[in-house]
């Protein structure tokens, strides 16, 4: 890096000695897992920018823009409606961390017998190493699963700016009421953070902004249903990633830049992987950066990814927000609707999930289906069950992968997806 | 057992090999824990004979009720409330299961990430050996932790009957709106079910029946306080347990009988275990028979139980329902009113029960607290931290038990609990 970022990471409260170790840590997986990727689109070259910029430029960005007063809100998860952040002027970051770092201190809090995501966000926090949750004026907290529900209430200890969401549990008409007070609630703390009215023209802009970052992704993910794939689903995935902390319009135009190029080797027949390269479907939970392992080891064995149903894939992306609505009231209506879709495996009964996974085999035309849970991540391990029988009846193969973000496991996965990929040859 | 209750387990769908094998386990189990104990109070005949005639007379009496075509509730959770069961002249009873049976088949279903009490009432139900599910009419269910909430969908596949009530997971205004739509819609499929119409008459014998019942409990409670205490915590948990099977107005007497005999011993200073041995708390998971392995374990170890703050004691039953209204409208929010105060670890914040463990702690002069979670659980796992830090600041001694069904840890837990013990002592 050009730029010396110490001073600002100091300012922040990092520990230096820490986050250096990060970095490297973080530097050498970039290179082995991304930078020594065959058949690369130029369009990467993004993506490759922003990652070596992840704790410099766009800290920077943050931090420039705090001092012209607007205000930075970190979430960890797909329900923290990003419209209501941009019409308050304000930016969004996803805090969700995906390294095994910090455990030891994070499993003095909390139960060893707790998922990877929430012992990293625990783990980086402790460490201090984040410079996203030191530079965020709220982060927002949400009642998904039982794990991060209850770890957020001692991490409110350690991080007092720590605002709670509810989210509810079933799709019945008092559930999207639950939802629709709670993002109201949302709207007027922001309003008491920004001190921004949300007015409908604000509503408009926040919604447009999404809207686009979500149908540029659509355009990404309709161009892996060729065969051969015209970009990698590592390359794809961290898209997806970036997508959480960019500047979202920069973002937007690069993804579709990139899609220009996808859709010439489209044209071209051109591809990462030769055509008829074994096609899976990724379903589960989240990967955040630097959770690259499961998708590193298919990629590595002989298959392409052609998708993720994943809240970091297109689970987190499906469906845009109604735009026609001309009042406040109608605008925020329409991303009650639009969030209420969203079929993550807290929801009971959550049979759209189920038909979601099958139709995105079909559409990207998968040859199998993974499912990944995180151990300890229990709506998602409970639920691959029924995945499993759903895809079994649709003729669909599948796998079930349940693991974590060490690396003890990596031979064992690499036997079993190997075996998986084996049979979606014949 | 005089009577032959065979022909009623085969019209029931019960594999006789299996039941006749998990009725040895009991029987073997009641006579090593309960009937071993010294000291124990006459009125706990009762008791035994109830737990000899578990899957005999009780079973017996719902099938005669249900002859006379009344309905029987089977419930997994103290937020369905037996108020409105009772007021559609319906029967209500648990379902937790407390052994391990069945494991191998449940985890065919479930992760082997999942906690005991789940697997537990699969592996009952996979193995034909619970009278109490197959008499039921209807099942209730309920969105509580993420294990049951997502195992319940699995469990509809093979229990058709099943019934899934929305518990929210805060303590807004909007959760309160949430609960009392559930239990509306809950009394409209209690309608359709029974027949019955449950206007204000009905809700009040409701209300009057469990609230005499709470008042029982209650009072045996508060005699605990004294030293020596007048009965063991297992005896006291076995009744408990009862409360959620037995005939309530039945149960009420007996346990109000008991209490006669049981301050006539506070009276003579005669207890079951001499003055001035330690006292414990035990807080956390819930204990469905025959789960009495902590409890045996704490009072074969020169301790005795003095309350425990779990749904299966005074968290389940503290706070009466306000009987004083006249209109359904009125009893119906007093229900909802009770219910919402349940402070169960599901709910973010949930300081009150934090509070109530250090009010419970004093009011029955423990010495130390236990705090006991299933494995898997993580509302109960995770808040076990806080529990421990709010009870340092009060100066109480505690010590944090993870375990489950298994009797594999039983050697270990003996050396912690019996280590911690000797800390009361000094």
């Amino acid at each position: 890096m050009a730029t010396d970022y110490r001073p600002m990471w100091t300012k922040l409260g990092l520990d230096l000695e820490a986050h250096d170790a990060l970095l490297e840590v973080l530097g050498n997986m970039y290179q082995t897992t991304y930078l020594s990727q065959k058949n690369r689109p130029k369009g990467m070259g993004y993506l490759d920018f922003v990652m070596g910029e992840v704790h410099g430029l766009r800290i920077q960005e943050l931090e420039n823009a705090k001092a012209q007063g607007r205000k930075v809100i970190g979430t960890f998860c797909v329900f923290v409606p990003d419209e209501l952040i941009i019409a308050a002027d304000a930016i969004s970051v996803g805090l969700c961390a995906g390294a095994e770092f910090g455990f030891e201190d994070a499993e003095k809090l909390l139960p060893r017998n707790t998922c990877s995501l929430i012992k990293s966000f625990f783990g980086f926090k402790l460490n201090k190493v984040c410079p996203y949750i030191e530079a965020s004026n709220m982060i927002v907290g949400e009642t998904t699963c039982d794990g991060k529900k209850k770890a957020y209430e001692i991490f409110k200890g350690i991080q007092p700016n720590l605002y709670i969401m509810e989210v509810p549990q079933m799709k019945n008409a008092a559930d999207r009421e639950l939802l629709k007070s709670e993002f109201i609630r949302f709207k007027n703390e922001l309003k008491n953070l920004t001190e921004v009215t949300i007015d409908a023209a604000r509503l408009k802009k926040g919604i447009d902004t999404v809207n686009n970052r979500r149908k540029a992704l659509y355009r990404l993910a309709s161009l892996r249903a060729s065969d051969p794939a015209p970009i990698s689903g590592l390359d794809a995935l961290l898209i997806n990633q970036v997508a959480f902390y960019d500047n979202p319009v920069r973002f937007t135009e690069s993804v579709n830049k990139l899609c220009d190029e996808l859709e010439q080797r489209v044209r071209d027949g051109e591809g990462v992987f030769p055509k008829g390269t074994p096609r899976v479907l990724v379903a589960g939970c989240p990967m955040a950066v630097p959770n690259w392992k499961l998708p590193a080891i298919i990629e590595t064995s002989g298959a392409v990814i052609v998708g993720e149903e994943s809240c970091v894939g297109e689970r987190g992306t499906q469906n845009l927000v109604d735009d026609s609505g001309t009042t406040g009231e109608a605008l925020m209506n329409a991303i009650v609707d639009r969030y209420f879709k969203i079929d993550c495996a807290i929801f009971t009964p959550n049979e759209s999930r189920l038909t979601h996974i099958s139709e995105m085999a079909k559409k990207y035309n998968a040859d199998g289906v993974v499912h990944y849970a995180l151990q300890f991540c229990s709506p998602y391990s409970v639920e691959s069950y029924q995945v499993e029988q759903a895809l079994l009846k649709e003729g669909i193969p599948s796998t079930r992968i349940e693991t974590d973000y060490s690396q003890e496991d990596l031979g064992q996965l690499q036997t079993r997806i190997e075996a998986f990929i084996e049979t979606l040859k014949s």
